[in-house]
């Protein structure tokens, strides 16, 4: 099977999943998802429990063998603004070694590479050593909001012993990650009301102006050094494993570089003994998202506000608790709000954060897998993988392990230099090749 | 002259100079002005200078009598909502011993009452004794933004022993407010501005966030207490007259009343020794009426903006000087910036504080206009004025003085009740008609 080709046909879709125009386009994506399981005899079927179905397939499961669990998502970004690409964004366009299209790499190609080397393999051999189930979501892109209700409802049919996700990031393609945590969040908003109205700041002196209360609480949150200021906050926060931190020193990108990837001239680093690098991936954080309050035009309109609010969202860390530092948030933000202030706090978004460790031999069938990964990874990428945390979150893995008791083997194929989420996103041939090669080793080798 | 019938045509005219659909009801007012003046042998004329025309008029001139400039404007604020009112915003409606329509007080209905008045004595006595000047503006709901221009090309044709501006507050029919001083104001936006782009806040912990670094430099622009911490800012500050804090023990609006005017529970009084009627008259204030950054949709967007923004405003009063206050406040963001950040501040609107000694005969005509005015009030209104200042600012006052130089005469016949720039504005009939009384008596006094 040719992987530019299944990946070619596979872009055209416009699966935006934030565009309700493209419905189609969506619908196509599925029934193309639908197509390539039949065509290899495999059980495939649309389930839909929030605006987009996922696809859920499983090969003929024999109860003597390992079950992994494929997810991977098959909505996109939306392609805005298209005068900014090179080329058309659902046209597959290969330039300089690289494939441009959106999906190319988040997360069409991702998931075309495992795709293709399982249709490598069940048309060559006579019968996969291992039994396949797979989630491809169209939800992803939107929050995933109706997953956790898709993974209680299919509970029966889900069970695996390990899920397989390709949807992280990787150095270069001589460099693969395999991502071993991810933080995990708690998204809040922050509302201070004074009066009902706005007022003429004729009046000022003599009442407290709710963005001046607004911006006193939220300078509370951290200290001058920039640790997060919640009382509690840090007490549950594992160190790093040993191996983590050495790990941390075969990453080739150095601190000029992730400056310049980031656009920043300073880092701001509160945790004194950890690099930047280190910082993103083992240490939490409370972040100011959005804030708001009073005259939004240009120019000035003397008022007092009624109200102002902002929009907060903390990234979790082993072992931190979502639901607790949900709470110590809402403890704090109460104390530290003026009497002549009402106060709302609205969550929105919450997940634990997720540590597997690689060298815990606990579940037998991941460690056995983490082993075939790597000697494949070796072999056919030409360096070992590398064990790393990242700093953002996936919702889906804290909901694999949570609500099925699922750990994930996390192996990117994207990377940095992919545009994700941007005009001219494209992935690497070599990379995708590289990968289709891998996996139909790894899924050969159980 | 029929000050019912006068009223009810002008407010007719939808003389909104915020919406460039009634253009019609602009030009329909100074037509309607300009009528006026001519049916009393007035010489009026429109000015330009910025979006709408001022009407500018002269009573024949004789250089043996005192110049009163009389100031109102003839624009109004928009009527939106218009499904909040009771009755036709441009319909004038009695009830209850008022009138409702928008522009019925301010400033309408407050400067009919003076042309009322001229219109009585012009058309019942052979010649006044007092020239008078009258500027009329199009534009002091947008700002006055074209009126230091009008008043420099105007110069020659200005010159005036004093202005008598009818566009502030009084207590009620029975209490005329003497206005005797006007905070000035020092308006600017604040940007910081971090990476070129907002960034997925899975690389918070290594960053300043500019949201973040915004609520700390804001934060520091208060003490707890609350008083401005800028350093110098209260250098100049003037205590209040002995005499103008004894007028404020006649004020007869309790903190109770005043805190349920303003919407609030609390107030919030950084002077110790002040009241908070007397802090928003003697004291200066930096106010945040906007601040803006981030993710402004709905639910949670886990970015760091690249940048955040904030919208400042102070009150100065007397001594304080807008342009050295400009410099401080400059001077001090400037200092507390982070090196992270980069910073911009661009300064929108200035004007000093104005403060006018109706104890001081140093301006003798003003002197003899303020005796005059007292008496009449004393037997109009029934009791003699009150001689407070107001919290607010009114650019034009300023710049008559810095300008022409020119003090003004402020004579209040709005009240706290009239509702202007919301729905149902109204004004009482008995004050308008009360008005009228008293600038008939006041200029055939002179």
């Amino acid at each position: 099977m040719d992987l530019k080709k299944f990946l070619a046909d596979y872009v055209t879709y416009q699966s935006v999943s934030s565009d309700f125009t493209l419905e189609n386009g969506m619908a196509g994506a599925r029934k193309y998802l639908i197509g390539f399981f039949n065509d290899l005899a495999i059980e495939a079927r649309e389930v839909k429990f929030g605006k987009h179905a996922a696809i859920f397939a499983k090969t003929a499961q024999k109860s003597d063998k390992p079950t992994i669990l494929v997810y991977g998502h098959y909505d996109v970004q939306p392609a805005d603004d298209v005068e900014l690409w090179t080329s058309d964004p659902f046209i597959l366009t290969e330039k300089d070694g690289r494939w441009y299209a959106r999906g190319a790499s988040d997360n069409k190609g991702c998931h075309s590479a495992v795709l293709v080397a399982i249709h490598d393999l069940m048309t060559t051999k006579r019968e996969l050593p291992v039994n396949l189930k797979f989630i491809l979501e169209g939800e992803e892109e939107i929050g995933s909001c109706s997953m956790p209700q898709f993974l209680r409802s299919m509970k029966d049919e889900l069970t695996a012993d390990f899920a397989l996700v390709v949807d992280t990031c990787s150095l270069d393609k001589g460099n693969i990650v395999i991502t071993t945590g991810l933080r995990g969040i708690v998204g809040c908003e922050v509302k201070l009301k004074g009066q009902d109205h706005d007022l003429h700041s004729g009046y000022g002196g003599c009442l407290l102006n709710p963005i001046g209360a607004l911006v006193d609480l939220c300078s509370v949150l951290h200290t001058t050094e920039g640790l997060v200021n919640v009382p509690g906050f840090y007490d549950e926060v594992a160190p790093p494993y040993d191996w983590e931190r050495e790990q941390m020193k075969h990453l080739p990108m150095l601190n000029d570089e992730l400056k310049e990837s980031l656009g920043i001239k300073h880092f701001k680093l509160p945790h004194g003994d950890f690099s930047a690098a280190e910082t993103i991936r083992f240490l939490p954080t409370l972040e100011f998202n959005g804030i708001r309050g009073g005259f939004q035009g240009t120019g000035i309109k003397t008022i007092i506000p009624s109200y102002a609010s902002v929009k907060i969202s903390c990234r979790l860390v082993p072992n931190q608790n979502a639901e607790k530092i949900k709470n110590l948030l809402a403890e704090t933000i109460t104390n530290l709000c003026p009497k002549e202030m009402a106060l709302e706090i609205k969550f929105e978004q919450t997940s634990n954060p997720y540590l597997f460790d690689a060298h815990d031999d606990k579940n037998e069938m991941l460690s056995r897998a983490t082993k075939i990964a790597e000697d494949g990874i070796k072999s056919t990428f030409g360096n070992p993988p590398l064990y790393l945390r990242e700093g953002g979150s996936i919702g889906l893995v804290s909901m694999l392990k949570e609500i099925l008791g699922i750990d994930s083997l996390l192996i990117g194929l994207s990377t940095a230099k992919d545009n994700i989420h941007a005009p001219d996103e494209s992935v690497e041939i070599a990379m995708l090749e590289r990968g289709r090669n891998f996996f139909r080793e790894f899924f050969s080798k159980f």
